[in-house]
């Protein structure tokens, strides 16, 4: 497959997966990229090249055959591997995780919720257990867990991702506000939603200029 | 204030405002760019670019003063500004959001939420009172507003983004998974946790490339 791939493709990659999906959606069978730059505020140049990153695809003059296209790139974004997930912390973020339908649809099934506050404990949300904080160690040595979404307060986060590492765990989502430190044989990206409303915010403040 | 500064750069400045902040609160006083750079990944000479693309700061040999480094980044961000929010659709996504307590420690009020299903209109969360996805516009007309998050399911969020827009409001943040379309004046950033999760995904996919 691909040798060194730029952050910036790899960051393109789930849109242009969105996009393809959509069209597959609305019945497009076949799709050049001018009309796709057009639609998508890329270069045609840029969807080009982004795409022959990983080998080449799509006919000079022809464009792209949406449905395979969509595949092709589902296959490199490891969509097609089922992947188990934990969430530690049961707040608004970690309800939310568990609860968006897209994920499971995409592969993504959350097998277990753990959390410090034993009111939490023994329920059920959208048909997964919260278990105690306390088993998370035991948990993960008795069931295949690929990745641990960490949506505890910040305090909190780096001692859940320390144990998540000891455990094996090699893949961590996290949501707290904070940069954790961890090996660099971890895999860890991050949703910072306060740096994303920044730079709403910044966007906001810098309009006019 | 600054001229052209790139889609990279303004990435990063949130992270930089975090670690400052975090620098604060350990009580270090001054930093160089070097240990700066060692926290954070990132090498001393492309975190001297970042921050000399807003004027001249630190003095070479002597690094930054982390409190005045923070507040001079907070102001480019914008969180000098006080910002009014709405948010668009009650689910768990618009839960987190209203629930989220460091926003509105950053200058970011949610004022109202808004929902179609009469179940959830009249309630309050987080102090946050409810109303009928029917009052949008005359509460917009009535309030001062500067964002719209919209927390809709992709299906219905093209309209809430053509109905705020219709209102004058010129900032949304939007995390439904789907490439909503606006006018070039509209300010748009996206939270897609699909897109995330699938760049975790590739990297497991690709961890041994």
């Amino acid at each position: 497959m691909a040798g060194y791939v730029s952050d910036a493709v790899i960051r393109r990659l789930p849109g242009y997966y969105r996009h393809l999906r959509e069209l597959e959606k609305q019945g497009v069978v076949q799709i050049s990229s001018q009309e796709m730059g057009k639609q998508m505020n890329l270069t045609p140049s840029q969807i080009r090249q982004d795409i022959n990153c990983f080998g080449g695809f799509g006919r000079q003059g022809y464009g792209y055959k949406v449905s395979e296209l969509k595949e092709h790139i589902g296959e490199i974004l490891g969509l097609n591997n089922q992947h188990r997930m934990i969430i530690v912390g049961v707040g608004s973020i970690g309800l939310a995780v568990c609860n968006y339908a897209n994920f499971s649809r995409e592969g993504f099934e959350t097998v277990a919720l753990f959390d410090a506050n034993p009111d939490k404990v023994g329920k059920l949300i959208n048909g997964v257990p919260v278990l105690s904080d306390q088993e998370l160690e035991k948990y993960i040595s008795e069931h295949d867990v690929d990745i641990a979404v960490i949506a505890v307060p910040d305090v909190a986060a780096q001692a859940v991702m320390d144990r998540v590492a000891a455990c094996g765990i090699k893949a961590v989502w996290n949501f707290a506000p904070i940069d954790l430190k961890y090996d660099s044989s971890m895999i860890v990206v991050n949703v910072h939603l306060s740096d994303s409303l920044q730079i709403l915010s910044y966007k906001m403040a810098h309009a006019d200029d």
